[in-house]
């Protein structure tokens, strides 16, 4: 049995996107190599929503929500009856596969909250899941909190595109050992690989041969860039018994600060889901929910754009970083770029570190999305173009700087 | 080692507040003695915000913080730090203890979230935890959830007020008997009983003689009415190292919708209950976090109202159940009557649920609050004034209904 001391040393924070600050630089200077370089400061860590502001007329249909009053404010702990039903058309719309609104889905606090539910109904102490590497960073946190053993699954995304994923015959054997769940994103964060459909028909085969319970968060499904295609496992011809599908307008939609998120699938685990959320948060928050009424239904014409200038943004960072030999995969969706470095001088926590301080750019160390990555780093290119190119030229140059 | 079966065992929700119209009602017609009473339908399972409405500015504090963009989107996991100093400040001076803003104070995504994080930072599996009975219907789903043993501690609350109380020497022979952690609520939820100075000085005294780690729940302190006196444990003399207090704007300020709360004490919980938010929800919603801005610094005209209109609620209610003889105490704060009803003919369950459908009239069964409370039922009666009246009276004729 897992004593507190234990659960709590899987959950550090002290590198985690967002905590930055918390960092000691005090120790930086003597280590620190040439001047600081100016520019404006950008924070890779997550999206900038004051360059890629939220959907429009979000602050309206929050607005018309609270005036709703008490009936918006306490909700069933699921989420509000009727935007359920209004999600529940439009998710199984976008997912290919019809759900129903008052069984098979709930709003959560966030898509992260969704995770925690998920995992939390899902991970019997003890139990083997398994955990892609890389991937999003909170997944293996999640797993050890709740007593589970990783059994990792190596992520090929270096290759060219149609050889990426995740390793099918490693994941075969985990299921034949035992592993009774299986969480992963795709788009794989941090990489941006998309899982072709052909890997998705073989999870959810092996999944449904194997009775595994599923976990997908597709939180950037919908940021999909020109010329791919995506496949939903909910929509295979056979599907796990047990299958949970997480996404939520944190992202593409640049809500993150209503702190909303959806899961749905199996009924069996939605409910327990409920269950916990009640202790958890009870309900994600009320005015906020009425928020998720506009969602999958923005105009046309703004997605697109949306897309196109992210598109954009991408094709530049890729240009900047791989002229320069910081081996890039072109992401196939989603706003993040996983850059992996030459070998430094000094260690990349401290180059990290040095980055923030000494050239004013904030991102996420690759040892948080796995063991293996420990070489690169995550950029959320969902920023300011311009600042976004200058300091990307800037971690060109801080590389130049801290290699032999 | 507990399975998720028996994990989740602890949490059903059927009977929660607010879960109410998840029952199935369809047996109950072969049951319902008489019609069924005309009136407006009260839920009294919670407060009504349409009656007593959010603090005056809300939604304008709100947009403000909406437009402050990607910072207020974006806050570390334990609240934005500008919010976090004034909070300190206004909780410390509240209190009567002052509080780090930095280091001993979090916002969490409501109050219930608190609980969460506190209980799930400081239990371990198998750790005996002192829960009274009756309080809040979370605690004990949540220790039970974290694998604590619930040590049942009686609050004696039906005597006159300067008797009623936690039995100290039961907690005492708790403390003496391992119980490392206790949890509570003052005003005590469902009954309203305020802790009395000597008791609270007590508890200080024991917890800290025991090295007990306390959580005290305190939402609603700042609703107390005329001629009591509220006694803060932070700000005793002798305090126990490990405590966290836990305050938010959900019930008095009618804020609930917005999903904020608070919780402060001992940097080393605070620490770990930041690391668990970060996999749960990351964080409270940002921008509703401004919303915090004007929370303890409210027109003190308008508070004085709300307290003044609520007190004259209470006492008509309780008038209208002991002249029926529902023994009933007087809350000495909060907004919860904990009325004992007689011997019916039929079980508690089957009268709530009648409650509801004959009567129009939402309660909540007292078995959710303890093992021991289970003739009672539990109103929150922050309504509109006419309207409970009047469906206090129909309760008080659906009693008579089904008694003997």
């Amino acid at each position: 049995m897992m004593t507190l001391d234990e659960r709590f040393k899987a959950l550090k924070t002290e590198n985690a996107p967002g905590q930055e600050f918390r960092q000691d630089v005090s120790d930086l200077s003597t280590i620190m190599r040439g001047e600081k370089l100016e520019g404006d400061p950008v924070d890779f860590s997550h999206g900038d929503v004051d360059a890629f502001t939220p959907t429009p007329g979000a602050t309206k249909t929050w607005l018309k929500g609270y005036e709703v009053g008490g009936e918006q404010a306490y909700t069933q702990y699921r989420g509000e009856a009727k935007i359920l039903e209004g999600l529940a058309d439009r998710l199984g719309v976008f997912t290919g596969s019809a759900i129903l609104a008052d069984q098979e889905l709930i709003i959560t606090p966030g898509t992260q909250c969704a995770l925690f539910l998920a995992l939390g109904s899902t991970v019997e102490a003890g139990a083997k899941v398994a955990v892609i590497e890389p991937d999003y960073f909170a997944n293996r946190k999640l797993v050890k909190y709740f007593g589970g053993v990783v059994v990792p699954i190596p992520l090929s995304y270096q290759d060219s595109m149609s050889e990426s994923g995740p390793d099918l015959c490693i994941l075969e054997e985990a299921f034949k050992d035992g592993t009774k769940t299986l969480v992963f994103s795709t788009p794989n964060n941090p990489t941006g690989v998309v899982y072709t459909k052909d890997t998705i028909d073989k999870i959810s085969e092996l999944t449904a041969k194997y009775n595994v319970t599923v976990i997908v968060d597709q939180l950037y499904s919908r940021l999909l860039y020109s010329g791919e295609t995506y496949t939903h496992l909910r929509a295979c011809k056979i599907v796990p018994k047990n299958m949970i599908t997480i996404m939520g307008p944190s992202k593409t939609e640049s809500l993150s600060g209503f702190r909303l998120g959806t899961a749905f699938g199996t009924a069996s685990i939605i409910e327990r889901m409920e269950q916990l959320q009640a202790i958890v948060s009870l309900r994600a928050a009320g005015y906020n929910q009425a928020v998720l009424k506009d969602w999958l239904s923005e105009p046309k014409e703004w997605m697109q754009e949306r897309i196109k200038a992210h598109e954009a943004i991408r094709d530049e960072l890729l240009d900047i970083f791989n002229s320069a030999g910081l081996s890039t995969a072109k992401p196939q969706a989603g706003s993040y770029l996983f850059p992996q470095l030459p070998d430094l001088d000094i260690d990349l926590k401290s180059f990290v570190k040095l980055l923030r301080y000494q050239a004013s750019v904030t991102v996420t160390p690759g040892a948080e999305f796995g063991p293996t990555t420990i070489n690169s780093i995550r950029l959320n290119f969902s920023q300011d173009h311009a600042k976004a190119i200058r300091a990307a030229k800037r971690i060109v140059e801080m590389v130049q700087r801290y290699t032999k």
